[in-house]
């Protein structure tokens, strides 16, 4: 496996390898790779020539009181879990790298698909997920990039993008990955304390009581928000900052009544470290 | 040479090329094709085996008391200029095939090189640019784009936007041609009088006089603005609405002593028509 750091080595690369027509499959992360991460490259691996991960803890999608300096940064670790997931390069940027103009040039996804569940405590988060995201695309021309259904929101956003722009990549989104306890794999688990890991485990049991209710045929937006809103704030330790519904694909605003396949998703802090999970409804996965 | 109007049609077309690993050429146009679009096909059909000109009054770059209703609509007589000069495919899409959701996705250029000079007085233009020209960019998947440097902020914009998302393809940027009396062509000449015509003569005629003072050694930007906006001011049909200098490629801010090329642009009122033009100091042309 090969790792770079430079643009320039990473397009020599691409060029090589797009030469000889290979499909490419691109994993974009910010690194602190986990079993969820794990599961995209072996995805990428199964379905493409050539596997390509990023790793970078993009600075434009933090917010000014966000965990930026803080974020886990374990490049050896990752670079030996991408090898043995069957990565055939890492490219690992500096800031600099990716930004090389002090004035930026932004790709924003506007309007509701933006604003709603993270986007209203998170107001930049996406553009600067949309524009690290266009930059990794075209960089790695990759024919697939991987994402976890984890972060269902990006997933809606980076498909508008890709749909807005014409890009020419298939974005593959798959299954969240949880711990055995239910927990949703995220590089931000390492924050919890293991009273807040305890804690945190309602957000998958709360979810997967509104999946049951689903499936025994309640159709009622509010009594499964309710559902898992309650469930929730019965945890002593948890302070929600969101628990909404929205309609698949898109997340367009669902009447009462549901009729079309719909996002279930939370925010929740426990402590000072702010979890999401999710359960999409209306569709088999 | 085949025209169609969806993007369907497009990248069936494109990806058969493609398959043929055909290089692709691109002339993005608003129509109403002179000269100076001629140009640009003709390089284009020069250096590639496949001609790509689209034909699309783009609605996002008009500002709301700009002229995009009244914009000359050709298409007939686009199509026949396309074709002589080589073009293999037209392109001419309603504004619903590249817009296709209400909320836009953008791609936005920020810093001086969009807020000087005609971003100034157009605040919104180089934003709808930006974002029309990267969508034509993936669905034509060009190798190389010819603009025209009468447009020369364009070209800067479109440039940084081409480096910033590393975008794969080359933007030939070409000469302005000029009417045979010195007026650079321009779709909008159509709406001069004749006397507005001549009394645009100014514009060519003062840039000419400061690229003779420059290569005289000439090497103060105020001299060299100064004489460039004495001239047009004596032209009593005229109306200024900028003279400026910036350097190049990038349009940075530039010292009272020129160092380095710069490019000097102007844009004026005849009437309710507004010109631009411009020479680039210091690098041979």
């Amino acid at each position: 496996m090969y790792v770079c750091h430079t643009t320039k080595e990473l397009r020599n690369e691409v060029s090589r390898v797009k030469k000889e027509r290979k499909s490419i499959g691109l994993v974009t992360t910010m690194g602190a790779l986990h079993e969820g991460h794990a599961s995209l490259i072996k995805a990428a691996r199964a379905e493409n020539d050539f596997v390509i991960v990023t790793v970078f803890v993009n600075p434009t999608q933090f917010g000014p009181t966000e965990d930026y300096a803080a974020y886990p940064r374990t490049l050896e670790s990752d670079c030996k879990m991408a090898e043995r997931e069957g990565a055939d390069l890492v490219f690992a940027p500096a800031p600099g790298e990716m930004y090389p103009h002090e004035d930026m040039t932004w790709v924003e996804v506007t309007g509701p698909i933006t604003k709603v569940l993270c986007g209203r405590t998170r107001p930049i988060h996406f553009r600067g997920v949309a524009t690290v995201c266009a930059k990794f695309f075209n960089l790695t021309q990759c024919d697939r990039a991987y994402y976890g259904l984890k972060d269902a929101q990006q997933t809606q956003v980076l498909q508008r993008m890709v749909e807005d722009l014409f890009m020419n990549v298939t974005l593959r989104l798959m299954p969240i990955v949880r711990e055995k306890d239910g927990l949703a794999k995220s590089s931000r688990n390492v924050y919890l304390s293991p009273e807040e890991h305890k804690a945190a485990l309602v957000l998958s049991r709360s979810l997967r009581h509104a999946k049951e209710a689903y499936g025994k045929g309640e159709r009622s937006k509010k009594a499964l928000v309710d559902l898992v809103m309650k469930e929730i704030k019965e945890e002593p330790m948890s302070d929600i900052d969101y628990v909404e519904m929205y309609g698949m694909p898109g997340l367009f605003e669902v009447e009462e009544t549901l009729h079309t396949p719909v996002l279930l998703a939370v925010a929740v802090r426990f402590g000072t470290t702010r979890l999401i999970d999710n359960v999409i409804l209306g569709v088999e996965a």
